[in-house]
């Protein structure tokens, strides 16, 4: 299966992606449905041969994450397959949150702004045309709820059957969000950690044998989405990278790409090499990366989940020791907040900004405001963090409701003291 | 109160806005914080002495409402200002569903990619700024939901206190998402009609002075928002009116405003005239509009809402004549969908487009489709569909769920005949 060149019709239908190559060996293998290096079991990841690419081309294109084509091994033509057509999210300035927490430059990179309300419709969308090009039928993944919501809708705007599989007992607008496309969707007694084993059973067995699953077979097209945040927050800051970026931990993935995404912009020569600071935020009760860089350890031990912030509930984080290595070489940290404190972080950055996060982005400003507090943060440098989801689909975290029921008259507005 | 010309100020707060005008009888008054002719009771509107505005401009300015800013009464640096800055929502190429109903050309203006997932908040961008200008320190309205949100967001980011008025009974995701962002949320025993009247009462009285309502005493400013629904839909079908668009109705005003909107355009050159015709989408559960339509009056008789579609259950509309207008110049119509269509109606958006559509983007998708099955739409013609709220804010509308739950296995798998 290891090759030296692809076919030209695989370049096409690839962009500039060329080959996989094992991000541990390096081994380099044919673009094909395939996620894990057969000598050594690393992942593989989608290798490039960019050309020339400038920013009066990307600030030319569309007005969504196709803008970056160039960069992604997605067909030339993608800006006119039916796909969701994510990205673009607003870069918020946000001025009134900084003030309240003395830092001279904050943005939230709002990725709520997505189709389906989370950041998961940027690597879906790379994964539908992966899938395309591969002759998959059906559109599937193991996921938190977020992902099963993307993928669900990605299926019936490009013509997929879809079948995905969440842990029972999430959030019910992320399960209504995945069910309502139309696809079947599957509940698993156990958590994240236990859909994750199922479907990798799954993807063994002819059952699946057409199924594209977005974040296990199609992972290494999947996963390049997240680089888009990457691109996006450099081209709204004017094509500048931040000096210090504070991202939410799931798997890790979405950290190591944006770091990823940043290399690529610097080696394109689209914004100039300066320094930047990556940071990690997990929630305490499924903290296995922040446990580890705490005890200096650069092994990450499993954990079984137990935290509001179900998007991030991933006891087993497959990419956790990458986190430690860009935490360490960009001089950054690794921190956690508990869950208090996550509900109070999403009211935060909703009084200050008008953005209601779901618990997934109130753990990123938990950790924000934590590390600004303990002087790990540089309250004079140019900070962002991502808000990865939607307040709507976790609901039950805050307990937000009228303050008052009153009869309609003057009268009764009165008397309830709200004059 | 009734002038000729404007100072120089105020001229410049509100961009190419001059004065306000009476709809019904033309008589002229300051920009000031007034929404109805002290002679006739009309409502009253914004006049624009519109310079020249190039496509070009538009173009290169914000990838937000602002870049029609010099079509708005907006102050002439609000983009630097701090507002949630919404719009250039999708202008989805609908073809699956296109295929389904027997259209040819079929697009779906998807404002639930809104900041506050509605189309609210390009109304309420529009009253805060008008706010700020008139030195209001409370932000408030009478809402059904979505209103309330975008207010509770729009004055967090700004910088207001807020108290928004909904009525009892409404959806907990728009409950919790007037109340996240840190205001007062006041629920009224009452239907949306009751909200009203409190408000207009309250605006007489002294405990509301120093308060901007929206959709009261800012509605002449805060109605010009919809507008943009029209310029954004014209530029992203490539300078060009759609030969067809289907528009619900709660007040009326949005229908009202796109095709003042669309008349626009064509007057500063913009875009080519051509025919359009307007359809207006009720649920049948509150459908005065389409009832007056039906009996061919141009009077409205007031309903008591009783639908689904609490977004647009509003009983006695403002607008409604205006709609019948428009409807009967355009040689459109309007017409009216049950709960159960809607419902239906949600799924088949979600299932061909990936779109998961509030209450009221069922209603719309529903008279589509009755316009096609009963001959009242050509389906030659280039058709524009507005989607104006999320579904994630009404789930309770929507039966949908898990296909199944079973244990992390292949047999488990199996045994329920899912693979």
């Amino acid at each position: 299966m290891a090759i030296t060149a692809t076919e030209p019709t695989a370049v096409r239908a690839f962009g500039p992606g060329t080959a996989l190559s094992c991000r541990e060996c390096g081994e380099r293998y044919e673009l094909s449905p395939i996620f894990a290096c057969q000598f050594c079991f690393g992942p593989l990841e989608v290798a490039y041969d960019f050309g020339d690419v400038t920013r009066e081309e990307i600030e030319s294109g569309p007005k969504n994450i196709w803008r970056y084509r160039s960069l992604l091994p997605v067909p030339t033509n993608v800006a006119d397959l039916p796909n969701m057509n994510p990205g673009l999210t607003p870069l918020v300035r946000a001025d009134r949150l900084a003030a309240e927490l003395g830092l001279r430059s904050l943005h939230v990179k709002d990725d709520s702004a997505n189709p389906t309300h989370s950041f998961k419709d940027r690597v879906v969308a790379i994964a539908v045309e992966a899938a395309r090009t591969f002759g998959f039928t059906t559109l599937s993944c193991s996921s938190t709820g977020n992902l099963a919501g993307a993928v669900g809708a990605a299926a019936a705007r490009a013509g997929f059957d879809s079948c995905v599989f969440i842990p029972a007992g999430l959030e019910e607008g992320k399960v209504v969000m995945a069910a309502v496309y139309g696809g079947k969707v599957v509940a698993i007694d156990g958590n994240y950690d236990d859909v994750n084993r199922f479907c990798s059973e799954l993807i063994g067995d002819e059952a699946g044998e057409s199924w594209g699953f977005t974040n296990v077979n199609l992972r290494p097209y999947y996963a390049e989405g997240s680089k888009t945040l990457a691109y996006e927050i450099a081209e709204q800051l004017g094509w500048r990278l931040p000096e210090q970026i504070v991202i939410p931990i799931a798997s890790g993935s979405q950290l190591t790409k944006i770091d990823k995404g940043f290399q690529e912009l610097v080696k394109v020569g689209l914004v100039e090499d300066r320094p930047y600071k990556v940071f990690g935020a997990q929630a305490t009760g499924c903290s296995p990366v922040a446990k580890a860089w705490e005890n200096g350890h650069d092994v990450i031990q499993p954990v079984k989940p137990d935290t509001i912030a179900k998007s991030l509930a991933i006891g087993n984080p497959a990419d956790g020791p990458y986190v430690l290595d860009i935490a360490t070489r960009t001089g950054g940290s690794v921190e956690h907040v508990g869950d208090d404190e996550i509900v109070d972080a999403i009211k935060l950055l909703a009084r200050t900004e008008g953005i209601f996060a779901e618990t997934a982005g109130g753990v990123t400003t938990g950790v924000l405001r934590k590390l600004v507090r303990e002087g790990k943060l540089d309250p004079e440098a140019e900070t962002v963090i991502v808000n990865t989801g939607d307040g709507l689909k976790t609901l039950n975290a805050v307990d937000s409701g009228v303050t008052a029921t009153i009869k309609p008259s003057l009268a009764a507005f009165k008397a309830e003291g709200l004059a």
